[in-house]
């Protein structure tokens, strides 16, 4: 059994949930607990051996609890996403291939491009693919098509694995912290277009990759993970874009592992991430 | 307010202590837990906010613990260690240095040396340095001058910062689990003596250090921290080991801060981390 | 126009051979230069533009170098593999990917298992799967029915992505130099079986994968690539072997990677990577 | 004997080179070579035998060479550097200890602190400490101050060791590309004051530390070395400057080993590093 709480923090939280716990017959197996001291937040996520017979509900918890408390006991283990693409296809190979195999901790309903050169990947693996070309439309009516297709799947998280065109607000604000993206730098450095050609122009010794969640502003949100790799003089601007990729997918699968078994705490701007 | 508990694993125990602490006042900042569930064994390290008036000791915990748990409660903040040494001195050096600025979490109350090249820059730092050759003596007579020596200082820990010598049994039983080593190659790999040698000869792309607690089989002790470098074949034996040292220094800089500061739990021949 | 040399030393020789190309009218555009002094071996992988109209052939080479000197000009640019696999897929699934994205650096003919599990994904990407049962058969038939297989398609390069049989010393001879295997722990630690069992039994705070060349002894080969990744006192031999699946598939892409593009020498038992 | 060229690219430079070196019975052990194309410029860095009797001056490369060749034979192979701070040890101490040790490959003519808190250390490794403050002094009079003390010694490189006061346009161009400075973020993130504040703020799962050198604009020089490490949400901005204090360090003397053996080339805004 897996439980999450963020709220208030307060003296006595640990005790009133473990207490309650205990007196249900629950043992707990491990527990990861933050205490954000600047913004007085409580975190903790619970995995809880539960043997035959004994039940524990959100609402033996929350009279515990200050009443801001967020509780959720057994996330639903298996998501749902809907991943979203233009012609790279790293990310989304690497996601397909999980999925296939039953290791991404999520089923992959439908990927939408922009363009349809990934389509085919799709369809060998069974996937469904909608190509809603962004030309010939308004941004307006373009992302509409979009909007249709992911509430069609009712999915948990939309992810953007190189999708590259930039959304609107109002996009983003249908499905507030549910949308992930890869964005092929370690931010806050390189923003916006072309990180790989900004770094080359630099001259810098190291790239990286961010997953974040998607909010108004661009490559602005909270950030689940990032890595990075070594680079040198030798390498051209598509060299650092090659080597990228490398990193960007390892980022996108490792923020995905993080998200999807309920890892990730999202607050302010930040993330609480208990590995 | 730090509390570490070591014991036999069983329902309730979080809810135990945290219900003891919560009653006394006191509320938890920040809680590592772990069950090893093919041992059965329970560790938690608690980092508790004290208000003033508020106490707890052991006394108001044992009681509801199984009968073999260890509870310390506030640690001592100020180790004191006894550092061996041979002729290399970056190890060394980097300790001194976090001495003289207190940084290190513990006080350097002496060195010594089977040989007398590090006694100069011990001197700068004002601290003692103890020459006590290996050579003309036997083995026996060699460590029951170095116990001595010890035994003056009554240290909480002896660090081996590169002291190249091979130490008896009798002489590690004699301060069990207070013996920590920097080996120069990432165990299991490279037992013995020469690892550089071994690594080159073997052509590895990587190679690293391990920190470990000494026990009476040679480099087979609880490891505490290990990290890797890359190589490549342009590294001759001794580049290796030039390279070896910026890890070792690390490594064992990093053992220090996990021991010192309390985050080291040993059982059987394995360590929990805390970091 | 790539240019790679192996010889015996001497004086002289990078001048016998930039004169050459200075000669032919070609400009060196990248040069990777080694010398092993204790063996003295001599190796040099050129990167040269070649005008219109301009060419170079290893007789004009040869005889400005010692009589051992084994030169190609202009190896394959796209090789050709054959891989073995058993039922892990996260390799194999990798190597198809990239294969059918055109940027392995080699075309994939077939893959050979002695499970079935993983014919579905080799159908699904359009490669042969040869299925070959290593149950019910000596295992002299067992490796001559793979032996007869491979030779079939002619391969550059035999892969073992997680084939997880030991080869005899007479199948490794049929191939030599052309069997790459990657092994699940930082060689030479936790040769032979299980690595990940054996690491959670040492306690290690690393854990790695290893590509090498297979030669007669189990895990001894030449090594191309090697990578580690941090654990801790929380992973279970099932945790690290998870966690480890991503470190080898990375590092047995990367080693590809160098072998296809004709960046790896090998030599008595190691290897000269030219990055 | 270290040979160092950069110039315009052309067709046959390495075989003139080469050429000049066989006929003077020079044997290159190792040569890195790299031609950036985007700007037609050649770099060579040459490890070559020297028997006894042979020679080898700049003037007979020169005439071989385009007529902007820079070409440095046997650069000095112990320079001095002077090296600036403010409060914090760390780096300034580990420079010290390679001094004192003879590993740094330079000789530490002295130490200029704006504040007197790291005389004492300097005075420990008989190293001179100039306490020139910046308070009630004006900007010019404060960095005319510094300039004089560095003209007494005459470095090859001046060293800013987590010197925290901005240096003025006239400063730089006092000793251009020769002030090597340690900024604690991995540029072009964090660029002025409190990087840590911001990574903090920014809620980071890396942070970094980059060594480049000085130029007119603030933070906006040429990169010689980069590293990061990982951190979470458990980190304040104290943590983060706690944890980065070790990767500083530890870049600053990348970055040095790197100069200091005349391993870099500077040109237009960036460095060829030949590690």
């Amino acid at each position: 059994m897996i439980i999450i709480i963020q709220c208030r923090d307060r003296v006595g939280l640990v005790s009133a949930i473990s207490g309650a716990l205990s007196k249900a017959g629950l043992n707990i197996i491990n527990m990861d607990e933050y205490v954000d001291k600047a913004e007085n937040r409580f975190f903790v996520r619970l995995n809880v051996e539960q043997p035959d017979g004994t039940t524990l509900h959100e609402d033996d918890l929350k009279p515990l609890l200050p009443d801001d408390a967020v509780v959720t006991i057994n996330p639903s283990p298996e998501k749902k996403i809907v991943v979203m693409v233009t012609k790279e296809y790293h990310c989304l190979a690497d996601i397909l291939v999980r999925n296939y195999f039953k290791t991404l901790g999520a089923t992959v309903q439908a990927v939408i491009g922009n363009h349809n050169v990934l389509q085919d990947i799709c369809q060998r693996f069974g996937v469904p693919f909608h190509y809603i070309s962004h030309e010939q439309e308004s941004k307006a009516h373009f992302e509409d098509a979009i909007v249709d297709t992911i509430n069609n799947y009712n999915p948990d998280y939309v992810v953007l694995a190189k999708f590259m065109r930039i959304l609107s607000p109002e996009f983003v604000a249908r499905f507030p912290m549910r949308v992930i993206n890869i964005h092929h730098s370690f931010l806050p450095a390189f923003i916006g277009a072309n990180p790989y050609r900004q770094a080359y122009n630099r001259g810098v010794k190291i790239i990286g990759a961010t997953a974040h969640f998607v909010t108004n502003d661009l490559d602005e949100g909270p950030i689940i993970s990032q890595q990075t790799i070594h680079v040198n003089h030798s390498y051209t601007a598509q060299d650092m874009m090659k080597a990228g990729r490398e990193v960007e997918t390892s980022v996108l699968a490792n923020a995905l592992q993080l998200v999807l078994h309920d890892r990730v705490f999202v607050y302010k701007n930040k993330t609480v991430v208990f590995e």
